[in-house]
């Protein structure tokens, strides 16, 4: 379960909602009774669906849920049923029916990519990084879990994570090994990850035996080649692979040796289509 | 130019470094001055720039833009550089990245969306409409104008727009007529605007004249096919479709004669490629 | 229905009982049980009722409401009752009152222009401008509608209105034929209002055919002259009056043949008075 | 000096110009350069230059400040001039116009009945009262001061205050003694303020020796009958007069000896004019 | 009771639980549903229940309240159980843990002060200050209040405290006279309260009658020898004991004669022990 | 360097000055010029420095800062001058010696704490919990930062840690092997870290070979026997002891052979002592 405030609730409704909807006040409905559903209109993965409770809720509509995010549903499932006022309704509409679009998308595409990828490796996990759409992070974040996936990291200070960026600012760049024991020593409750851009630099990396030592844009072909040199410089060490992941070619990654994926490819999947039908009761 | 609320544009800095970068903390590098750039990898169109030099501000650091929201730029072009502590540096970093990478984005498609749509008719306008990607609303807007775009309408007290799930509440669902003149005398400072899910209400709709018609999900065809009609039914009433409309057939709708295109395709477009390098001086 | 925050509506009970409310603390009655009744004194239209609910709801107390949001009661009436402790009954009291003594006056204002109006022509509009009373926006449009009245445009992005302040900047000021058609390009799905701050400029404006034109401070004859050459010369032109549109003169207007009045006037209406008495039970 | 924060300052810009200013943009007018001028059409009490500089100062105007808060001005007297792009001037506008002019009439109010109170008694002090209008508390406040005016309190844990509808649950509501006593001994800082709405009851608070009795709705005459008795009752007891007191019957009270007028009138006083000129430079 | 606001509650959560119980997540069990007890381990004052209860029900638990805040318990009582899923049991956990432990400490820290002081003199009151510890206000409060203390001030608008930085930017900073007369006309609804450094300063201050006299860092023994001094000098005129006033030296203060102590002591008190048990149902 | 928000930092400036200090407004001396100084009483290490700077700043103050965070002074040092008017450096005075003094109470006492260790073993490391005081999340963090210590984890979400109360809700309990597999296997970029409560626990832990045990409540003697098991038991896993570790204990922990221990005590330091003298210029 993730809270969402209820500032950050009231955001999506207000960005869509506020002063009300014109064209309901104008036609002069607003009082009639009826009932909204959200009929998820392909198979797959449900994502976003308790988001869509509470934004009901906020509206003073009374809510059916028929779903649990993270289940895998048929084409043509209702989610969820909402009953009030026409003008509750109309409000709820298009903020409720993005969130499920949304996080369905994101979840379908992942778990499409965790389908791929443990069907050949059951022990493989994919993590999304911090690098969702500006002002979607908590939603980016249930989305991802919902389709199976993990969190690479939430943000800068969840995780030790040794960029070039950083390496050029110590006094050595090209002592590995300082380094590494220097964050081993300044977080001993963090692994120590260290990415690396190309073989001379996995190589170095491996010589001093971080915990992760986490590929960028490694074709499939070089990650097992590294994979292969892991296994006797650093057989203690995982190898992660980042950077153009997706759903085409995390399977070329698995047959790899990759044990872990690291991605940002679902934040962009797709949006799934939620067919909205509002009717008189 | 768009007002960013020291609130948003704070949520997207602590959404990523509350608590600092670790990384940078714990390799003791945090103190030594270093300069970053934001290098744009390919041609095409700049957005997101003006966000960018705000977050850096906020983060206390130097800043030099080197080019405006909205222009095209060749590959390879710096757009904003960077200086100060590398503590500080590490926080804007991927913020800042993330904010020219998605708005980079969304306004590149529509940049070539409407460049696509003027080179067959130049007062065709591309109309973005209010389901952006939950949580990204300001950031979307401003991408769609530095992509050359217009707003459909921000949310639902901007503008009347008649759908069938309001005509359901309506005592006459049918009657056209009654309902497009009460809109018209409700809101007299509005365009009337209806949508129509197929032919046979297209006709309907045309019959009462209202301001627009909205032809949802109509193939080119079917637009043209209407188009002809709405000539004798209702030559004062524009048409705009609306639905499926992206960059692979939007000429097709303008060559059956849209000059009105509302679309949400850009919020998905893919996030353009932005290098960012870190430097001690 | 208009969707307030939690964050507002915290804003406003914060305002005023942060740290609660010190003389019942002092006296050592809290934990009394008692009822609370918030009776209109004056006959006339009913507003703020749902805002009262909510924010005596987040006070958990329970309600009873008595009137719907624009009905018109007699003097006298009891619009809500509220039941609790008497420390949670005097958080409550004076927010509350406030909220219903000013949108009452808001809308009680409100209706009475729109009742003198549409006495004489029953089609006639009055519409708000977005020029409320800092910080009062929500609450301002919940009275405004709850009046009878309708919003003019809650803000600048969501309609087409050209001020003397924009001409100026154009390459021609005075080329009132190249400003109207290129706003009426871009923004196709938007009337374009016109102002103008004299007859001179109102047919300079009318000449161009622009779909409103906004007569600021015309006095009612030189409204009803405005009217006369509108007939000719753009018949299908709307003329609206603004600047200085009150109770007192919302007749003449009307009588000069306006159908659109557009105000800011009920926003400085008198607040009604509310008559809230507490008892223990 | 008041402290506003951002996230209040924000909010008045976004409730005006989220997403921008469509005219300026769809005249295509943004990028020139011009100037804008608030002036002060009639003489008298200014207010708000202070934030007006807080607002066009976060829209990166360039600020020129010509008088300050609580300052005397001739009619025609120039407060604020900013300079900046036609597009973030047009932003700043509204917003910074509405602010100067309700603050304005507020102080302007207020001014008048400090005049024409201190004329009869310079030792005459006026109050306002926490019922502001509803979101406008901390300008409310901000134009008191800058008329001249005090704070009568700012909610209901600053000061003690016992109302007949506190009373009402004590456990013996006429036992005026044992109230006071209790009320001094749990506030020991606080004055023990008691509020009195007919002649009876006044007597009956005097007899307690209360630090001041507030005398609700009492007519000058009725006022003056109760100061005469208290020169006997209770000589250290201050007593204010609360409830109706405008700028019509100011004088009338301090003429009847009050010291201390409590009022919620400058909240409803009329707004100022201040005309905005953009020009483009 | 004190309202907080749900921005205040949600920062409270979402400090500890944004983006979920990792660990539950991880192990899989947060379907299980479970029973939470929050258990206090030692005897005494009970403070932050209603808060407890209000975070817990926005993480939609079922609650049960056993004790009421402000009353004495006995070691081993259970305050509160929250019931739900696993997930949502680990939310609270810790937040809610942590809200009773820190108020409870303050609380009983107060409560002690309290009694000790009353113990020898009934009619003490100690008043706690405004300086709490930064981000802990209204908890602080809640705390202090439940805890039998009062509220010296909770910001520098309440009250007229004159401190020696004031003094020296007055034309003529001996001149106490001038001064407490200024404060007194300008503030007639509040207490003049002068604090002394010295000696000489609180006899300087006795001989213009301010309301109090708050004698900063004074030993008890000096506190006494003033008392005696203000006995004759102004003899209405209450002092308080301000500066380092501990649960150590109370007592002392006390039978010096001190009726108003004033302290920020119990914001620094050791938090009380909660134990907490989740126990699957 | 930790950013903060400029609502966290508004929240604290409000806290404690909305509505201005009324003793500068009645004594009449609020434009009168003047400076600020924060002066360390006693020798030890700052913190909260950054934080205060920004606080002046949102004042519009002119700020000088003397020393940095993180750095050890001399007793009697001045921190940071501000200068300005008077009504400004009084909203300004309590606000930030209360963060310096909080802040720096933490940091000196997590730094006690560092010291102490280190001297025994310079390799020991010193983790704060996510315990911190409710509401002082970031300033807490900031201030164990400057102190020497670090992180144990900022919430729930960033780091495995296996509770008793989370594994009563696993299907075998006491299958400590299965636990720490799945939790392995699911979070593969995190250490997995148990807690022990007792010996047995503790034994039961180390034979399934997790990152680290986290010894709770241990005394130093229980402590080392484990240390002792733990060497033959597990030889790559690494002991923490939490649960009561104040500067008192921490070297017996020490020489106990822990080389990381985990610590709220820091947050319960009392402030240290910073004078703030406002003069005239």
């Amino acid at each position: 379960m993730f809270y969402l405030s209820d500032t950050e609730l009231d955001r999506l409704l207000l960005d869509d909602v506020a002063y009300g909807d014109l064209t309901t006040r104008a036609l002069g409905v607003g009082d009639r009774l009826g009932q909204m559903t959200f009929c998820r209109q392909m198979a797959g993965r449900v994502s976003g669906v308790a988001v869509a409770v509470r934004l009901l809720q906020k509206l003073a509509l009374d809510v059916v849920v028929h779903v649990k995010d993270g289940e895998d549903v048929a084409a043509g499932t209702v989610l969820v049923t909402a009953s009030g006022s026409a003008e509750k309704l109309h409000l709820g509409w298009k903020v409720v029916q993005n969130v499920l679009e949304w996080c369905g998308g994101v979840a379908q595409y992942m778990a499409q990519m965790v389908t791929t990828a443990q069907a050949i490796n059951p022990l493989v996990q994919i993590a999304c990084t911090r690098k969702s759409i500006p002002g979607t992070k908590t939603l980016a974040i249930v989305a991802v879990i919902d389709g199976g996936g993990i969190l690479h990291r939430a943000g800068t200070a969840e995780s030790v994570l040794l960029f070039a960026n950083h390496r050029r600012f110590y006094a050595e760049p090209d002592n590995w090994d300082a380094m590494v024991t220097k964050l081993r020593r300044s977080a001993p409750e963090k692994k120590v990850i260290v990415e690396a851009d190309n073989i001379e630099e996995a190589v170095a990396a491996l010589n001093v035996q971080p915990d992760i030592v986490q590929l960028d844009k490694f074709s499939p072909e070089q990650f097992a080649l590294v994979m292969q040199q892991a296994q006797s410089l650093a057989p203690r060490c995982l190898l992660s692979a980042a950077g153009g992941i997706t759903l085409m070619n995390v399977a070329d990654y698995v047959r790899s040796g990759a044990l872990l994926l690291v991605t940002s490819a679902p934040y962009y999947a797709p949006p799934i289509d939620i067919k909205v039908r509002l009717l008189p009761i």
